[in-house]
């Protein structure tokens, strides 16, 4: 039995990519606390170059917390020292996660490289750069948080496309200090749903939720707000809430077309109608 | 070690939907003989309301085979009565496919039925469905080739995902006269490609290719000529000829912008380049 999300606010979670990007990050943490939201999840491009500490204070001082930090420079290099870069990149993101008190970083770990067919090739270099990130992390309290995304990003964003490879990858690194983010807009149409979400277990550190909108007119910016598409989410919510989660449920939407455009006030009450009522 | 192909022209097929539809099949079946190619696959708009018997004959005569018939009626609807007539649609196209001489016909299974969200209930029809069709195809000597379609088509085309869950169904529904149609532009990013062709062995009914292009700008109708993407084509090849597979090597190209506007003849002349340089 799935949580009554309306009486779980606190466990209601924005992605601030749902907003557009707006507002700067000190008013969108004003609008998303007003809201009766509980959790963050903020991006590298509000915070980088800011005053990490006093963006963490503001958070705290709003009494929100973080559902987790997005999300990591992408992994796959045709060259040793951009590999390298890339690591270094995301321990200063973990840093900054730690500084803000993310309990995770959202691993978007990159698709093929430049000039590159090689699929494995880029799967090897982000299971042995999650390893060390694992590692890293762990001395930060931040876990690092495996997104297997939509399989039609697999060229350009990410070589981890199901839920089940991610799990492997957990396998092998067989750290404590990694585990999987669950976003219904990637896995929704995977036919082994049902096992790996419960295989997954513990190991689920973010669940992320939006709706796949028909038809979809733009495959990076179309996703729809949960109930407008065709996307069964109570019923990933079930799967999931039964492995014992009972964190966050976070509203991630890209939307330049329509939420985007519309007034920040107006999409967070929609998200958090939505969230009682289609999720 | 795959074929080389510039030494199988008889294996290499051109799929009719490449060229865009520009001329009528008598013609269009003129310029694949003429291109040198073995085999052509017609799809039903071609076909269907015409003489079925003299397109055979005309195919036959022009020194081709069919390396398949494109493609099934979606399966899944939300009443009986729809969901037979589906079934019937495809009984009649298996028929045409007997009569033109095709060893296969594809089955593009369909997706979500309207205003459904649940993906196992359209599975549960659609194996149902594929059980009815394979013994029809029995008696008439035509097989039924599942093809998994990319994820990007599951809500609206297609709850057969991955090559993992085609062989499921294939056990499942157990018929000699059932296999399945692996396109390279649908699979080419699962990680478990290399076990799962080794699974289908001989089930192999239909090898598809063409190229994911990036970026891809439209989910439809932009797909690449081989070389011009990032599918490492040969070594899917590699994978499917290692199970046996001794048949047709299908360029199936849906390309609005690009091909589909070219001349023909052009087009035909760069598929058969491609085919022996870069597949």
């Amino acid at each position: 039995m799935a949580r009554n999300l309306s009486q779980h606010l606190h466990c209601c979670a924005i992605n601030t990519a749902t907003l557009g990007f707006q507002t700067p990050i000190d008013q969108t943490v004003e609008c998303v606390a007003s809201a009766g939201f509980g959790l963050i999840a903020p991006w590298r491009q509000e915070v980088e170059g800011n005053n990490v500490k006093a963006i963490g204070k503001h958070i705290r001082d709003a009494g929100l917390k973080l559902s987790g930090y997005c999300r990591s420079t992408y992994i796959p290099a045709n060259d040793t020292l951009t590999f390298r870069n890339n690591i270094e990149a995301n321990k200063c993101a973990l840093m900054d996660a730690a500084i803000l008190g993310a309990p995770c970083f959202i691993m978007v770990v990159g698709g093929l490289f430049p000039g590159s067919k090689n699929m494995n090739a880029s799967r090897q270099q982000v299971k042995e750069a999650c390893a060390e990130l694992a590692d890293y992390g762990d001395k930060l309290g931040v876990k690092i948080a495996l997104e297997p995304l939509h399989p039609m990003y697999a060229a350009e964003r990410s070589c981890l496309t199901l839920l089940s490879e991610a799990l492997d990858w957990c396998d092998e690194i067989n750290s404590p200090n990694i585990g999987v983010a669950i976003d219904c807009y990637h896995i929704w149409w995977d036919p082994n749903l049902k096992r790996d979400i419960a295989r997954a277990g513990n190991r689920i550190l973010a669940f992320h939720v939006c709706d796949w909108l028909v038809p979809t007119g733009d495959v990076l910016n179309d996703r729809g707000m949960m109930g407008d598409g065709i996307i069964d989410l109570p019923s990933i919510r079930d799967l999931v809430e039964a492995t014992g989660y009972n964190e966050a449920v976070e509203v991630e939407i890209f939307s330049k077309a329509n939420w985007w455009k519309r007034d920040i006030k107006e999409t967070l009450n929609v998200c958090r109608d939505r969230l009682f009522t289609t999720v």
